[in-house]
């Protein structure tokens, strides 16, 4: 499972002051801390931009790979933002991405063939909204897989998002025990093994006791570990869950593993 | 999940000095210690107790029963005192527990009919050797549930022990993770919900880098728990195991959870 940093977001003061002034230093010196804490892929969360879009996000891109070689994920919901991002980036990048919205299926994802890239799909309804529960959740990535194949993208370019509901919701820990199932289940599904992002960061958002937070959060990624995910979207300065991330990495291993 | 203290054990200095000297406060002091760190059961390993099998046990049970009245396994292989405690014990027992040994068979299986007790038995080939891998052991799960039937005792009476490998075994890793799969298939192979307990102490025992032992057993625990692990016989003074417990509890709950 790759570790990518959800850290690179708009709403951190550090990168909204640094888009503000166009002075790349805290961004910086945020990768450089990213990438020592553990990150393997650094998303880039730019919020919509809706002014300049294409300058935002060629500053916040050449920016980064101005500090790092890693694999970038442009996360954007606007199209010239993306196309954009995509040009400036030097090595790969990932888009992150598109639904079964009308708008992303129209601008977003014909982008993921015109620069040869990954794209990640999220398990949402057309309108945005999150599907009640697992069974649900697969039928959009059908869909999704088969909005691929009509734009011409093979499948191996898809990554999917089951999209982990918050605990704070009702039902959420009851919906985040589908998201395991509808992880394991995707690979037979669609018959190849898909690969897998999840946002874990949003399963303990917004309020909640802070102190039990850590633990719900490393206990869900090793589950998630477990059902196969490909890439877990964390906030990288907690230490704990990367901890847990390069504990299931040595359980789940092919490889011969010495801890002597 | 419920919480088994594996604490109580004759390796450890304080209870073998209370046997020794057939004083119980030290028995008394660790029992209220492991129920105040969350024990939902206490397990007694007695050892074989070569000598004064029956009363030495007998003595353990007493002791422990004046201070608790949570449920006890009686973790010996020695028949003598295994009788000799069931008898002793006031409230819930449970035998920990048989396997395919001839001896076992002979003189412990009967004494869950007997007591009309639950029973654990272990996925260990008849000369205790550990099976190599997944499938044999649910050959053996098979063998063990046909011999309970024989015996007269009921299926939802049977604990499977799956014997968890310590991470030291060069395939010990892969085995870990096969044991999960065992507890996730065992109900449909065996065709009712058949409880399970697992020593998850075992997986970090031996040498090994102590400062990541507490990760491995939190990680491990929590992917058990998703598997279907009934029961988690863990040193309860591992607070951050404790509370992966407690947290997989809540995510797998099926009633509405709330931590506003």
């Amino acid at each position: 499972m790759y570790i990518i940093a959800d850290n690179l977001t708009i709403t951190n003061p550090d990168v909204a002051d640094a888009m503000d002034r166009t002075n790349p230093e805290k961004i910086f010196h945020l990768v450089r801390q990213c990438q020592a804490a553990g990150a393997e892929m650094i998303d880039i969360n730019s919020g919509p931009l809706t002014k300049q879009p294409a300058e935002k996000m060629t500053f916040l891109v050449e920016s980064v790979r101005q500090t790092t070689d890693l694999p970038l994920l442009l996360d954007t919901s606007n199209p010239m933002a993306l196309e954009a991002g995509l040009k400036a980036c030097k090595g790969k990048a990932v888009i992150n991405g598109f639904s079964l919205e009308q708008e992303k299926l129209e601008h977003i994802l014909p982008l993921a063939r015109a620069f040869d890239t990954d794209i990640i799909g999220y398990l949402l309804y057309p309108n945005s909204n999150v599907p009640p529960d697992g069974a649900e959740r697969l039928a959009v990535a059908l869909e999704l897989f088969a909005k691929c194949q009509e734009a011409g993208i093979d499948g191996d370019r898809l990554i999917i998002d089951p999209v982990i509901p918050p605990l704070i919701w009702q039902n959420g820990h009851t919906q985040a025990m589908e998201v395991v199932q509808v992880i394991r289940t995707l690979p037979d599904l669609l018959g190849f093994p898909v690969k897998t992002i999840a946002g874990i960061s949003n399963l303990t958002s917004g309020r909640g006791h802070q102190n039990r937070k850590p633990v719900f959060e490393q206990c869900y990624t090793a589950i998630l570990a477990e059902a196969g995910l490909s890439m877990a979207l964390i906030n990288v300065f907690h230490h704990g869950t990367i901890a847990a991330i390069r504990a299931c990495n040595i359980l789940m291993s092919d490889k011969v593993f010495s801890w002597l």
